[in-house]
């Protein structure tokens, strides 16, 4: 196979060091360019800019930036940016866990949604916590599953999710394919002043509750495996469908 | 039972013309508020402000609005704003579709997202184009089916998208339950220069191409019915899951 062109993107811009890693990674697999945000874009979800122009900056050789969303570097880079169409679409590495229904509101996640919109393998990589996070492990387990991305193929119209344990690599005991679990926050809005005494909410802090279910994407974390999640676009629920049939239609 | 509690949002804006109609609709089945944000939202998809506080401003009884997105005004309204949990929470009504793919970028949609996470029965309103829209007969809709909905159950972890054809109400054919089609664009991304001659791109525009295949949200829209896709939160690739676990495993 001829050397493959991979899209390289996060959503913490592209000064993270969690971007600088998996570039390093991607690039012993093939050709690697990077295209992602100027600053950080986390929990900005699958956003996309549509109210203003956007301007490509390259910054050096096969890496450009853009003063936009993660889905705004994925659409830039497919249809204006890269020399040709990418064969594989690498995210991350997000420094925090990506799991449950968190992933509804993650910019890494969504690049790797955009990806898969247009048809191209995209894979989407976090490091849990927690914090510092040492990229090194995380990017060796990037190398191995976009290697094997290389090889297999994915479900259609379906990226992965990849969360990966900050343990040593000697520690992972391999890796799960798993289902995306539930959390629920509990008091997740802090209340706060501003310096004229006004009340704020500050959305965050709090506790969560895993739904520890067996087969999750926590739970194979939490057990120290890498998880690695099977996300679909068609968000429509069969079973519900029939249920609605049976029990709404007039 | 008592008068429900509905809150009412929207990813327009407080002020837009469509949360005005469903509020209307709403405070004739039970006590409604509006949770709203301050402008216009559209594509911010489900994302979250955690990087700044938010200040909530009560514009008068019983609408509220704040400067952040959709999702943020369910989280505060839910858990700050409102005097007890809700019965019902309705997002919209957008102007222009959320079918297919599409509503992965969906403020309104992303709202209903939030509501579920909760546990609590969400629905998301869109009249189909094109402009100029009236909403009197999207506000008959979204009565209607807000009343099926505080009556029958829906299906656990789902919401549902409801999108409304922009004809007369002697003209819809009837309600339609669908499943979520696929879309296509092409061309979507245009190029302009700013005043000082460097390029810039701007998306949107170009040509969409549907699925209209059997069964989805666009082709009932298209054919003169209002879809209602029940949208759930678990994106699990079930199948996807058994084919990696067979082929992928080491």
């Amino acid at each position: 196979m001829a050397s493959p062109l991979i899209l390289v993107t996060n959503d913490d811009g592209v000064y993270a060091p969690g971007i600088r890693a998996l570039l390093d990674a991607m690039q012993s697999l093939g050709n690697a360019f990077v295209v992602a945000p100027e600053r950080d874009n986390s929990a900005v979800s699958h956003a996309l800019t549509m109210d203003r122009p956007l301007r490509v900056l390259e910054l050096e050789k096969n890496i450009y930036t853009l003063d936009g969303t993660p889905t705004d570097c994925v659409a830039l880079a497919v249809n204006k940016i890269l020399p040709d169409r990418p064969d594989l679409i690498v995210s991350g590495i997000n420094p925090g866990q990506n799991l449950g229904d968190d992933i509804s509101y993650s910019g890494t996640v969504s690049a790797a949604i955009e990806g898969t919109m247009y048809g191209i393998p995209s894979l989407a990589f976090s490091l849990t916590g927690p914090p510092p996070y040492s990229f090194e492990v995380a990017a060796g387990v990037a190398w191995k599953l976009a290697s094997m991305a290389l090889i297999w193929r994915q479900p259609a119209g379906t990226l992965l999710n990849i969360n990966i344990p900050p343990i040593a690599a000697a520690d992972i005991k391999g890796i799960r394919f798993t289902r995306q679990g539930t959390r629920r926050y509990k008091d997740a809005i802090q209340e706060t002043y501003d310096p004229w005494g006004r009340k704020h909410y500050w959305i965050g802090g709090g506790t969560v509750q895993w739904s520890e279910g067996e087969g999750t994407d926590d739970r194979a974390v939490h057990e120290g495996y890498v998880s690695v999640t099977p996300i679909q676009l068609d968000l429509t629920n069969v079973e519900g469908l029939a249920y609605l049939e049976r029990e709404w239609m007039m």
